[in-house]
């Protein structure tokens, strides 16, 4: 059972949690894996994203260790500001397999110190510079769609989450898999274009 | 202030709904016109959307006549037998602006009587079938990302309804506007491709 964790906070953007749930949850819809996906929030009360209202299936204190962590933006710059998220990101990502940004959730990612000198970083277009700032070392890369580091994977804005889901789910699953839940999702994905021009190699 | 609707019931889509949810905030967000998006059930208790827990706004004698109604797919089999969801969705058609169906919510909209002889229908890959037994006289378009009927949008499967609710955008505010949207979503909408390819004339 593979445990997927979607950290949610008041303003997180909808679309940057919602399209990662969609890829993921297909993984045993279409797939038939087996996956367990929990928001998580610091505390245990309904929040507010951009007005649509979620419960979280856990707090900080009741979430297991998952596999793998999203960080959706939307709100990222008061994000990187709360001690209690920042912790339960440093907690978390020692023994997770796959930590994902989307969106400004990559401001969280480099706040937390997880972008070593290098790394290939993005987000949402809007949150380049302060990324930058958080990161100086890290190499931020406005043209991409996602980059792949390994265990930390950073997308660019919004949108751009469903992407590298898909291509998390290639590098779990295989590329057939992928392929799969794209084409239920009746959803765009050009694998190739995204292999040749949008991943940048893992680091040296 | 424009009034959104989105229908929502046990095990609806998460992306069916997400996906229009995002593209009209942004009206707000990045437009500056005044929108309301509620969240609408039967009644008024947490809706289970495939694992995601969401808290409706309003249910069916609360929720004020809409301007535009999202109904999303993802058990659309089982919501047609709903007569609950089907008064509700007739009730408000007639002095709304716009209903659009995602996926297999174009269902309800067969079901409920609303796609007269000719109207071009569309739905997930998985529903044509289904579609064209509810709806006999429609002409159901497989190909299609999505219909224009005039008051009536339909859009092909889950992704699809970003796309359906762009052009809405477009039609309600402008194409700058929704260009603007898809950016900053960072959103692939070819909006040529689409018009060219995927949008069917209003019927005669």
């Amino acid at each position: 059972m593979t445990k997927v964790g979607i950290l949610i906070y008041p303003k997180v953007e909808v679309l940057d949690f919602c399209g990662p749930f969609e890829v993921f949850r297909n993984v045993e819809t279409v797939g038939k894996h087996p996956i367990s996906i929990y928001t998580i929030s610091e505390r245990n009360e309904p929040i507010d994203a951009q007005g649509l209202s979620i419960n979280p299936d856990h707090d900080f204190q009741t979430c297991p260790q998952l596999d793998i962590l999203i960080v959706p933006g939307g709100n990222g710059r008061w994000l990187v500001e709360q001690a209690a998220y920042l912790e339960f990101v440093t907690r978390q990502t020692d023994a997770i397999q796959h930590l994902v940004s989307v969106c400004t959730g990559a401001l969280l990612v480099a706040k937390a110190k997880l972008l070593e000198d290098g790394m290939a970083a993005t987000t949402h277009m809007e949150g380049m510079e302060y990324l930058q700032e958080l990161a100086p070392n890290a190499r931020v890369l406005p043209d991409v769609r996602f980059t792949d580091n390994g265990k930390i994977i950073m997308s660019g804005g919004i949108s751009a989450g469903i992407d590298s889901s898909l291509y998390l789910v290639k590098k779990l699953w295989g590329e057939q898999l992928a392929r799969q839940i794209a084409l239920y999702m009746e959803y765009d994905w050009n694998y190739t274009k995204s292999e040749q021009e949008y991943i940048r190699p893992v680091i040296d």
